[in-house]
């Protein structure tokens, strides 16, 4: 054994792991990507590769445990980052009817679900919760793939999965107060309003005082001011957030929002702020593939049970926001129900939750991360069809303003 | 006590930590940019101040060693980022003179000082190592600031002060080998060697090795590929040096290199990463200062030794390095000797390592770790002064070349 220096030593382990983590989470992306997949999978499922369950090369530990944890905090900060308030108030009412379909039918489905499934109440507010939200990030990734992100529909999606987000968040809070085993009503009531009397505060004032305070802290003599300040904004909220009664996520969220539209310096902090969101997500999935217990698929009935609430979840997503789309046409109400159905990392981050409060099985866990995977993998090639029309669409329509140009051009000449 | 999400709990009070240590930095690396002296000094005080020594607001942890770490590690990353073999090659023999006799020197003071107060071998010889290294990063910002990077000395002192550094991370090396006890001359050899061979071979092969795999990343599908293959690289590097036996700062840094002149994505690259590196560099200068024990000042023997270690750090450094500079005139061999002065993070590296191995006493650590703080402070303004004609003729240049422009413009109008 060659000699080694001591105080690395004992971190030797800890980068080993990091290493396979990343770069396992990243040979599956690659792949993932050339399968058109969603390389999110591809990060998950090297966490079921090198984890317990098969290789074993990498095992769950409390440092990797809040490592994750960060990164979930700096995904959400970024989300917030690109949520400026006023793009929900411009995207208005029809986001708000398409988000909040979105959300109750999902919620009472899956509820039901659960109960008819032989689940405890908790339980069954756990699954409905975890069938609430869409990944923001994996439907504007989508579209923003497909160069589509300007078209009327693009829009309402975006707009209405900001709020299903913010909506999915406090339902979460809500639910994993209930969780907490004394079912205290009145104290349910008053978390559920401190956290809405907290989001609105931070996201409302919040977002006036950063857009007041901004020139002071370019003005500041620290470098990258912007990028620190939002630093501890961030972490400052989360820890606040956990304080108050919501999740960490949340405050990291408002933290982003309120950011958004606070200067244009905020771009340059962006790219800082996903550099480290990039380095350190990556753990987060893989941490949480390493927790699937794939022995639980041997029972088939778990197996029943994953393909059922992943039918209910792609089907009552569908439903549920294509109603709220209802009146632009059947074409735009199925563009707006398919693209809302990709849960992706919030649905995930919702089981994790109940799974960590002891609140829901392992069989509902393994069941809800099986439906998270597969509403990411089967909303993108329902996309592409769908959007196809759409993009011939806008071609004809940039042919159209490219005639116009070289006719203009040409009475110049 | 409101009601709380568990998963989030178990980590509030280490997200409360990094809080209190990030704001804490900010907050006096703003007061200490304000006086025109270095942020990383602030940073490090900032540490003393919230450490048990003081406030005792946030206490060392296993947590935050392993954080601080990953922290040396991508501020490596990124020296080495900005380090391309071919500079160094430009920069040519001076370089090498400069470098050479600036390690020599204050390396040979530092050991008899050492031995002259009392200390062992391995004491002397890291207290010899820990006066080696000029920090880079320190040099580098501050005639980056002055906007004198292009000035002859500039890039004399850049170029000496990365093989001093390469230099200095080997003589760490051997120190270390040397510290572990079992004190067999021929393993020691051996890991010298080793750690030669390994440093050449991935600073030359491995260059050449990314410029051609360069394209091939470039064209990979998950997005910015560039940066997670470089962050596999870092991360995978830094584990194979500590398994070769070297430290895993080396690592990282020739994995910067490595990467440095491969392709223009690398620019891209460098925002991601500074990104990373300026929200975890912190917490290792914080933690740095979280370990001083002030308490051991109050012996007037440690603060004469504070002193005269510090003193002939400045002495030495300025004395080898303007000798090396020989040739170039009076002035330019001070600008080099004053230039090649601040140690900053990287003397500290070394104390912290020596400490870890318990090869220096706590007097000795703080003693250089006084040390390194001082010369950080120290040089600034004397670079000021003995810069300020430089800038004056700099700016004569730049105006003579602006009336050449005004007389052709005047000439085509």
């Amino acid at each position: 054994m060659p000699i080694v220096l001591a105080a690395s030593v004992e971190n030797a382990g800890i980068l080993l792991a990091l290493v396979i983590m990343l770069a396992a989470a990243k040979i599956l992306a690659e792949v993932f990507e050339r399968l058109k997949q969603p390389a999110v999978v591809g990060e998950i499922l090297a966490g079921v590769l090198i984890g317990p369950s098969l290789l074993n090369w990498v095992q769950p530990s409390e440092f990797i445990n809040i490592i994750a944890e960060i990164g979930i905090i700096f995904l959400l900060f970024n989300v917030g980052l690109e949520t400026k308030p006023q793009a929900i108030l411009d995207v208005g009412k029809r986001a708000v009817v398409v988000a909040v379909l979105g959300v109750v039918v999902p919620f009472i489905a899956g509820y039901f679900i659960a109960v008819w499934w032989g689940g405890s109440t908790v339980e069954a507010l756990f699954i409905g919760a975890a069938l609430v939200a869409t990944s923001v990030g994996i439907t504007a990734r989508v579209l923003g793939g497909m160069g589509l992100l300007d078209t009327l529909t693009s829009r309402i999606i975006l707009g209405a999965a900001v709020i299903d987000d913010i909506l999915g968040l406090l339902i979460l809070s809500v639910v994993s107060s209930f969780s907490k085993g004394s079912v205290d009503y009145w104290r349910l009531a008053g978390t559920a309003g401190l956290a809405i009397f907290f989001t609105l505060f931070v996201a409302f004032f919040g977002a006036k005082l950063m857009t007041r305070l901004a020139p002071k802290i370019e003005n500041l003599h620290i470098s990258k001011p912007f990028f620190n300040a939002g630093l501890i904004l961030c972490l400052g909220l989360s820890f606040a957030a956990i304080h108050i009664g919501v999740a960490a996520i949340i405050g990291a969220f408002l933290a982003g929002m309120m950011l958004a539209e606070a200067t244009e310096e905020n771009r340059k902090m962006h790219k800082l702020t996903s550099g480290v969101t990039e380095f350190l997500v990556p753990f987060f999935l893989v941490n949480i593939g390493m927790q699937l217990n794939l022995s639980i698929f041997k029972d088939i009935s778990v197996v029943i049970l994953a393909v059922v609430i992943t039918i209910v979840a792609v089907l009552t997503k569908f439903i549920g926001c294509g109603l709220g789309a209802y009146g632009l046409g059947w074409k735009r109400s199925a563009q707006v129900g398919i693209g809302m159905i990709p849960r992706g990392e919030v649905g995930i981050v919702v089981a994790q939750i109940g799974l960590g409060l002891a609140a829901i099985s392992e069989q509902f866990f393994a069941s809800v991360l099986f439906m998270a995977i597969a509403t990411t993998l089967i909303a993108p090639p329902f996309i592409k069809i769908l959007f196809e029309g759409e993009k011939a669409k806008l071609e004809a329509e940039q042919a159209e303003k490219d005639i116009h140009l070289s006719d203009i051009f040409s009475r110049i000449g």
